[in-house]
């Protein structure tokens, strides 16, 4: 197999692309063998998240029973739902208790094993969270094949992330060829698929993100036919001009203003997907914008909110039809990597700053040794 | 047949149930036989419509050519769609032009026929707009049966806000039994059948309403399971004890602060159905909310704007539909009624300011004579 994974940044092992707000950098691998470390929730944020809301523990590495394995962390990710999780504000899942470990998705690697089932060595996708070890007896969790794809994929275009663009596009967008996509935060973890998928459906895509950078990328690696920089242009000004006929189909991962403005450029019957609200993750105020829902009314157009895990039962044929188109190099992926388990508060708060470019992961230890 | 037309107020010919803010009034047959007054748009409102939007003007009545036939106007329908449409905001449809006559549903007579399918006292249903005589080849006419139903209803139960409450209410909310509806403007035209198509269809019906005549009606007469008085009460702390389990379904006419607390207190896959936004249709400047689109994410709920045009396959399944359930006496409705077409504007204008009590209509001429 020749894939190329293009825009895969990471050069070697531990090579550290991007960290906001580094604290720590250990030059190598940073797993001490003897403890486990775990970050736990410490507080609430309030407003956008602080270091001081978290704090680094250790305790003894699990034993596993019988039926068990002992798994070690390798990747992390770090997403924006999280700050809907460390909240107690009303949402989908009851708010993560303070005082327990941050929970997120991870890949890791079986490193002792009670289990004949997950063999030593065995990598596995688990949410196991913000630390170097884990306890699983392996019913939550999946196996990877390091072999046809590599195994930071499970995190982002072939985990949540990807399903949540495959199955928000196709089941609620519903694109049509020759309709005009418009997807924000599209140099994100999801909106790049999102509209990479787009353009596989033969639509026009149109993206919106915030630096020349990610715009040149999306422009020259993903093929996206415009993509508007919202820190420099009126992104209201840019979506008329990009979408005369009007926009088909919005995929929305930030809300706010920008989500104005795709309201104000509805065509007819127009699907708008509501999969994130990033801009409005951190206010302490209720954000105030115009009262816009005449446009979903003279345009007859709807708008969905929607969880990735709606769509559990489909998970395994999106899952494969992602690996298909990335084995065929029809779909490109980018990662932004922070090294160190330690710094993965920094890396999750730089989400919140669009400081990532493409999906963001903690390299936690080495999947080699 | 035994059925009794509750709340159809109108108590004798020309009986003035309601004028808001009448300037004129004729006691008997306001019709001047000799010409054909027309109100038409003399210029476009800002803000509230007011009286010098409108102008009468005189004609000659037009004489119908071979094939054609004259109607005389008996009801015209005034409905608050109507302020886009004289608007030049874009809409659906193109603004309606100034110095023409204004449109809207009305229900009329032949007085004389040059086509044998429409003889001289047939009963029609069109849309001649706001004056006393109109000219139809009958191709958009609709033949109205007076022996079964009121004719007025044809421009209500069973004419537009009828076909948008029943097809709004099931195509876009899909209501299930068990299930709780809440429904905005509740005591309107359309409002009032939602509700009780809800009732029909088993579900726990929530109305909101802006007096305590309307909140009595409702609840005594059209038996919602309660009702909130939106100028007396907190609506969002109301909404939160009624819906203990969240809103299934919210029927939204009014849009604005109502539909914010509707937003708040969403059940899980909650379906919104934008039908009007009455409250934003005269503002000058937009108006800011709060930014809510987040509700519809962790609800995974959706949101819809619809047109009653877009279901016209399904219109007379729909109106055969609604008029057994009105001949079975299941269906109950109220008309507010003013007298004479110079007092169209004033009935006009009162919709914006919840001054009407059920469907508004002018009474234009008798339906005897």
């Amino acid at each position: 197999m020749e894939t190329e994974w293009t825009y895969v940044i990471e050069s070697s092992r531990f090579n550290i692309i991007h960290i906001p707000k580094c604290k720590y950098f250990l030059e190598q691998n940073m797993l001490n063998e003897q403890v486990n470390r775990q970050i736990i929730l410490d507080s609430r944020p309030t407003g956008y998240p602080t270091s001081s809301n978290f704090r680094m523990l250790e305790s003894n590495i699990p034993s596993p029973k019988e039926g068990q394995v002992l798994i070690r962390t390798i990747w992390l990710s770090v997403d924006p739902y999280m700050r809907g999780r460390i909240s107690d504000a009303p949402s989908y899942t009851p708010p993560h208790p303070v005082g327990v470990t941050m929970p997120g998705g991870t890949v890791g690697k079986v490193v002792v094993s009670l289990n004949a089932k997950f063999p030593v060595g065995t990598f596995v996708s688990i949410s196991s969270g913000w630390q170097d070890y884990s306890i699983s007896d392996g019913s939550n969790v999946r196996i990877v094949d390091p072999a046809s794809v590599p195994i930071s994929t499970a995190l982002g275009i072939l985990g949540m992330p990807g399903l949540t663009a495959y199955h928000g596009l196709f089941e609620i967008g519903r694109p049509q060829a020759g309709e005009t996509v418009v997807v924000s935060g599209a140099s994100g973890a999801v909106g790049a698929i999102v509209g990479q998928l787009a353009k596989l459906a033969g639509c026009r895509v149109i993206g919106i993100a915030g630096s020349d950078a990610k715009i040149r990328y999306l422009l020259d690696e993903l093929g996206f036919d415009s993509v508007i920089n919202y820190k420099a242009e009126s992104v209201e000004d840019q979506l008329k001009d990009s979408c005369p006929q009007g926009i088909d189909v919005y995929f929305d991962n930030v809300g706010g203003s920008i989500t104005d403005a795709a309201m104000d450029n509805l065509a007819y019957k127009a699907r708008i997907i509501i999969c994130g609200q990033i801009s409005q993750y951190n206010l302490q105020e209720p954000d105030l914008g115009p009262r816009n829902l005449r446009q979903l009314l003279v345009n007859q157009a709807s708008m969905e909110g929607f969880i990735v895990g709606r769509f559990a039962d489909k998970s395994e044929s999106a899952r494969q039809r992602l690996t298909d188109l990335l084995m065929q190099g029809k779909l490109k992926y980018m990662e932004d990597i922070v090294n160190g388990l330690e710094n993965a508060p920094e890396a999750f708060m730089g989400l919140f700053h669009g400081n990532n470019f493409g999906k963001m992961l903690v390299r936690v230890s080495s999947d080699i040794d």
